[in-house]
């Protein structure tokens, strides 16, 4: 069995801790803390409210998994499906790239529940989330640009990433983790039309896309079968929902290239596609000391993609819709320097920010484009009431792998985020940045926070 | 707001018992008792057991909704989820042509596992059912061909029906309704990869969309928001899933054409493609008294849906994909006169019916195909041993609307189903059929078999 599907669950079910670098190990770390304090962050927002409620009606009165929204404990499903709504509300969660995909939100919900279900180590835990990033990333590589406008890749590559990071937790042999791929290929949705309506299915798409991959690799340890094609085959997800798929993506130097190092932070609480403008507009008001006033029109020089997601945000309605909007984002940053969480829920109803997004164009840039979506530049330029033009370019936002954070900023954002709203007290965010830290060593996986 | 997407909830929310003829209800009641017997007909095959073991893992060990696979209480979600697994297994559950779609193993065990949880009355659950019906073929019409090449309709459409079917048993209003549908829509899937490896994710198709049906509408109750233009829009999933979609079947004649009414009964146990061209062979081998033996050579002049499904299936490895073989389906109507459960079950491993089906060719058929798929037209050419050249025809295959079983031939079959393999006992079967004809006047759900 030698077909790219094939490979990625053989890659996916043979992987070792001893065979994952050092380095990859801490940055999985890193990704894990930034998304349990995401999910911290996310946790009051009513539609991971109402998915918890949910929850609550559907599953089990108790279990061996942490619900870290109700701080109660649950069966892996229901764990999976409420941590993973939460995970990707605030915007904080990472990113990778040349996949345009959350890996995150997705990953670590499905193989922290499951981890804990089953007992299993935080050497487990680490290998089967490095496991779960290499196989998503690459399917949303395969996937395409095409694919990804109409469909939310965290959403459909996301059932793939969750369902191998499980499925190695369950020790799924080559056989299995085939079959899981197919049941989770065949369960992959998540369309963008919500955008425009401010509506809450991306916190849908997280929560299904980690509840579903546990599913299929839950059902394939129970002898369940699925498509052993499900990528490449003609009437498999390429075929369905993409245009451009490269099948070479799919295995691409599968055990040498990690892409967990590839992942970026976020550091503004906005739409990845908002950053590399929000930083390059950093810039320009930064070293001119420009205020919001000061300025008369801004041109963001995007990619494509920037358009099709945020281009429908012209007015955004709830505070989750104005991390869409770049008119918002840009104005925050030259109010405030700073789009974080409590930046956002102010400028909401700051009629400063509403006007200054008229203020704001985003252009087609045929460099950005091209290097997209390997590498995100960040172009603007500035006019100013006072007649002058100005220019701001980055080549990597905050947060890239050239320009990563370091493990204090991490923690730092870590605090905020689990503090936000007081989800978490302060000790206890700095508990769960210990417990992470430590998880190499822990041969429990138990509860994060409280 | 009045585009088709709202037009379909608003119908849907305000569907009321009163609104439906008589004639249409019975009609739902006949296919809720076809569905029913084919849950239980299907309690014991290994993908619908590995689905309820699952259930039993993630889910409550109690609840108000029954599973009728297992015979135990449990939450709505994993009733709907397992029954609905069962409910497609054995090939014998309803089709309407002009979506091809099976509503009944979607609409029946959602709407069922609610209203049991609820509380609600027979009246309610054949309104729920019947609006879940008028919807999802709708969908299925809109979506079309080119989306039936790759997706499998009850899959995507099916999600969509068993929300609205949820829906209005939760008493959802039409903005409620619209969010339904598109927290359903952005979570529809089902591709068709998993056949050419006899792999068992049509159970998990018919099982997710039941399942994430329900999930959707329980959402909008709490007040979770989706896409308003999930269908139409232009990241919706006709956008994102069909090159051939058509707004007009959304709306329809809501109201006033009935589905209900234009859905078939399968009489022989297997894939509905099959089906005509089995009928004309029956016709043939009927009049002129021809055994396997007799038979040289059958071209069946089919459609380019049933070349896209069947094609692949050249030699079956299990029961289930030899009910998508049209050579074995051919074999069995021409060695038993009938393909029915036990016939499939003895002819996997029938060496004389392994050698007719390298006798059986499918050959596109313009008028066959241009009917399609309003009209399902079978047509054959049997080649005998010795020497003549016959032809069979059948315009409307046995168990379509203008060729429909009797109450007394759907009682015959539902006994045969509810008792294959012991899944049920001739009285438990009985009352089964007793309590759905008397299900107008129940006052509240309860359960249906032990």
């Amino acid at each position: 069995m030698t077909h790219p599907s094939a490979e990625l669950a053989e890659f996916a079910a043979q992987l070792a801790y001893e065979d994952i670098p050092p380095a990859v190990l801490r940055r999985a770390e890193d990704l894990m803390l930034d998304c349990l304090a995401s999910i911290l962050a996310g946790s009051s927002a009513r539609p991971v409210q109402a998915m918890a409620q949910f929850a609550d009606t559907m599953g089990p009165a108790g279990g061996p998994s942490e619900n870290m929204v109700t701080r109660r404990g649950t069966s892996p499903l229901f764990a999976a499906l409420v941590n993973a709504a939460s995970a990707h509300m605030v915007e904080q969660d990472d990113v990778h790239n040349g996949s345009v995909f959350h890996p995150g939100a997705v990953v670590f919900p499905a193989a922290i529940a499951t981890a804990q279900a089953l007992g299993r180590s935080g050497r487990d835990l680490l290998t089967a989330s490095v496991a779960g990033y290499e196989v998503g990333i690459r399917v949303g590589e395969f996937l395409g640009r095409s694919h990804y406008k109409i469909f939310h890749t965290t959403g459909t590559a996301g059932a793939l990433a969750a369902a191998v990071a499980v499925g190695r937790l369950l020790n799924l042999d080559n056989q299995q983790m085939l079959n899981a791929l197919g049941s989770a290929g065949t369960q992959a949705a998540g369309l963008w039309e919500f955008l425009r309506d401010a509506a809450d299915s991306k916190q849908l798409h997280t929560a299904k896309a980690a509840a579903n991959g546990l599913t299929a690799a839950y059902l394939a340890h129970e002898g369940f079968t699925g498509a052993r094609h499900i990528l490449e085959g003609p009437q498999g997800m390429a075929a369905g929902m993409s245009q451009d798929a490269d099948p070479a993506r799919l295995t691409d130097r599968l055990g040498t290239r990690w892409t967990v190092l590839e992942t970026s932070f976020k550091y503004h609480a906005s739409c990845r596609h908002t950053h590399p403008a929000a930083d390059a507009l950093l810039q320009v008001v930064q070293a001119q000391g420009l205020a919001l006033d000061d300025i008369a029109k801004v041109v963001a020089h995007v990619h494509q993609g920037a358009i099709d997601v945020l281009g429908p945000v012209t007015d955004p309605a709830t505070v989750h819709q104005s991390k869409f909007s770049m008119g918002t984002v840009l104005g925050l940053i030259a109010q405030q320097r700073r789009a974080g969480l409590p930046e956002f829920d102010a400028a909401l109803d700051d009629p400063a920010i509403a006007a200054f997004r008229d203020l704001v164009e985003m252009e087609l840039d045929a460099e950005v484009d091209a290097a997209y979506p390997a590498r995100w530049i960040g172009k603007v330029t500035v006019q100013t009431r006072d007649g002058r033009t100005l220019s701001g370019r980055v080549d990597e936002p905050k947060g890239d792998p050239g320009n990563s954070l370091s493990r204090a900023e991490i923690e730092d954002k870590a605090l905020r985020l689990g503090t936000y709203r007081n989800a978490a007290s302060k000790e206890e965010s700095q508990a769960l940045i210990e417990k992470v830290w430590g998880l190499a060593g822990t041969e429990l996986v138990g509860r994060f926070v409280g």
